[in-house]
């Protein structure tokens, strides 16, 4: 195994650690210590079970737990309630109890399903996240957001469920679609731009090393997004405050996914797109200089992701901004940049927004 | 309004209140403390409302919410994930936000949806229990148990959820059904027999008081119940251990239901069959005396439950109660009784189980 890196996620009883390094879904001894009970269920889907579900399932062998997959359709379109009831299903079928482990196998759909699955299966049961994206990496394996979509809105309906340990195998991204990485790298630039500097720098240097999935500039990044998420969820567990700055592009990019119908973009394509949106809307209202602006766009640029705004109609845009979960009794509440390492939560004038969402279509 | 008792549920940040007392629905001052947001959503059925849903809005009226109401088909059989679904669909139809109250105005299956879509609802919103059942007074509007059904299993989908406040109003039993409030006394005939003797003999004292739903041996009876329930919960948040003695009857209860299908016999009479089997076991296996399991069972029929369990076969209890959230890799738990107010979790072997069963029929 090569160099192995170990964030820990510090929420008192519920702190967990993210282990990051190369080739670790094959590592029994990292699963080993978070299996309690004497059966596990693997959920995955139909792209990733083929390629790391016989690893995984290698891994478990030694532990002697009886092991059984379940394999979901791939893709955000079904990250709803239908396939959410499949793993129900199969949980019950295989008689699971309240010591069963789930390990999400995947994405950030199989992460926030499964992780959901396992918050309400008998009332919570423990689960491990093997996330098996750069965005899911990234951002949905720490933090313990689980949940499914809405046909009204996206991540409506779930629960705050912490894993027992997330496994990030920076060699299963050999295997990620160029688009997909790119998805993730928006995040890896969000998380530089809205909580460190230096580090947003460091992407800008390094952005074409990303690009060409190097080993140990992925490592770095991963390991850097985790630490400031890590940081900012341990203060803020329940986003009642300072967590809401990682949303920072989510309004904006939210509405994209939506108004589009989920899995036409990435969501970390609308990410990208929602943070040039969410740049200028912080220059128009004076928060944030043009140079900086221009440094966001050029590196969401640079990792491939788009610029241009799909053209929904800005009424279309704001009412989908409305039933947002950060809006409150209709009232969109914008995630802006004051520089790069400071942001700022603020409603905007709606001929700002509107003025926004005229220039980026 | 009569005389109104508060029995406080000490969980620390998740505290609440459950007031007691005749006619507390059209209260305004009951509600006002705990709905913070613009927006009120009320759960109920098509039963309940059209009996207490006027009195309730009339009631929130004066505190100038936006106020909407889902009227979900009445009974277990609809506590399933596609009725949980309309009330998502009500709530993102009405823009509701994270601040949205609910309050579930019914009796268990409502308290229990309502709970489940509180805890999941954009992750998590406010609600507010009003039981207007017997049995929901007693038993589900304490410990925050929240769920719904799968085809393989009762209340198996769930979260541990508390409410903001519980309003129980003994004047809602006025309309209840004669076999309602017998299904409710069972749970407190439950609660005496697994904590408190002294309480265990007052019910043999006042169970005609309570078969005419008097108001005052009925306030009495929900105010001890929710205590003695209060205290085991606040020594258990999350049914590690203590817990699960309130479970006694269940086991025996919950195979009925599921075998029968669910809503055939109510809850409460499947409890109270299901104690009268597990005094039985409780007899066979050398932990109770003879005496008191027929005390137990002579309560049990003056309030008119039923004692004889449905004839569905040994091997279809033994399947169905080894999928019981108690079990543990098909080792069914039983909790027994070693006198009132003493109670033991153990495994039964199989002869002593199918002698019970076999007696029960």
């Amino acid at each position: 195994m090569d160099r192995m890196i170990t964030v820990n996620v510090e929420l008192g009883e519920r702190a967990y650690p993210i282990h990051i390094g190369a080739d670790l879904i094959g590592q029994t001894a990292l699963f080993a210590p978070h299996i309690a009970g004497s059966s596990v269920t693997i959920v995955t889907n139909s792209t990733v079970d083929p390629l790391y579900g016989d690893t995984l399932r290698a891994a478990l062998a030694p532990l002697n737990k009886q092991v059984s997959t379940v394999v979901l359709p791939d893709g955000e379109a079904h990250k709803n309630l239908e396939t959410l009831n499949l793993i129900f299903d199969a949980l019950l079928g295989s008689r699971a109890d309240r010591k069963t482990t789930l390990i999400a196998l995947g994405g950030g759909v199989i992460g926030d399903m499964t992780g959901f699955a396992a918050a309400c299966y008998m009332r919570g049961v423990p689960f491990i996240q093997v996330p098996t994206t750069l965005l899911s990496q990234v951002d949905s394996s720490v933090g313990g957001k689980t949940g499914i979509n809405h046909p009204l809105g996206k991540n409506m309906i779930g629960a705050f469920y912490q894993p027992q340990a997330v496994i990030a195998d920076i060699g299963a991204l050999r295997t990620l679609p160029g688009r997909e990485l790119a998805a993730g790298v928006a995040e890896v630039i969000k998380t530089g731009a809205i909580a460190d500097a230096g580090f947003f720098s460091w992407i800008e240097a390094n952005i074409e090393a990303l690009n060409r999935c190097e080993p140990a500039a992925l490592t770095e990044a991963v390991k850097r997004s985790c630490e400031i998420k890590a940081s900012v969820v341990a203060q803020d567990e329940r986003e009642g405050g300072l967590r809401a700055i990682l949303n920072f592009g989510h309004t904006f990019g939210h509405a994209i996914e939506a108004g589009l119908g989920y899995g036409e973009w990435l969501h970390g394509e609308a990410v990208g797109c929602g943070m040039v949106m969410a740049a200028d809307l912080s220059v128009r209202l004076g928060h944030l200089d043009e140079a900086s602006r221009k440094r966001l766009v050029d590196v969401v640029l640079a990792a491939h992701l788009p610029t241009r705004a799909p053209a929904l109609g800005a009424d279309r845009y704001v009412e989908l901004m409305q039933v947002d979960k950060k809006a409150e009794a209709g009232a969109i509440k914008f995630i802006l940049l004051k520089r790069f390492g400071e942001t700022l939560i603020t409603r905007a004038p709606d001929a700002e927004v509107h003025a926004t969402l005229a220039a980026a279509v």
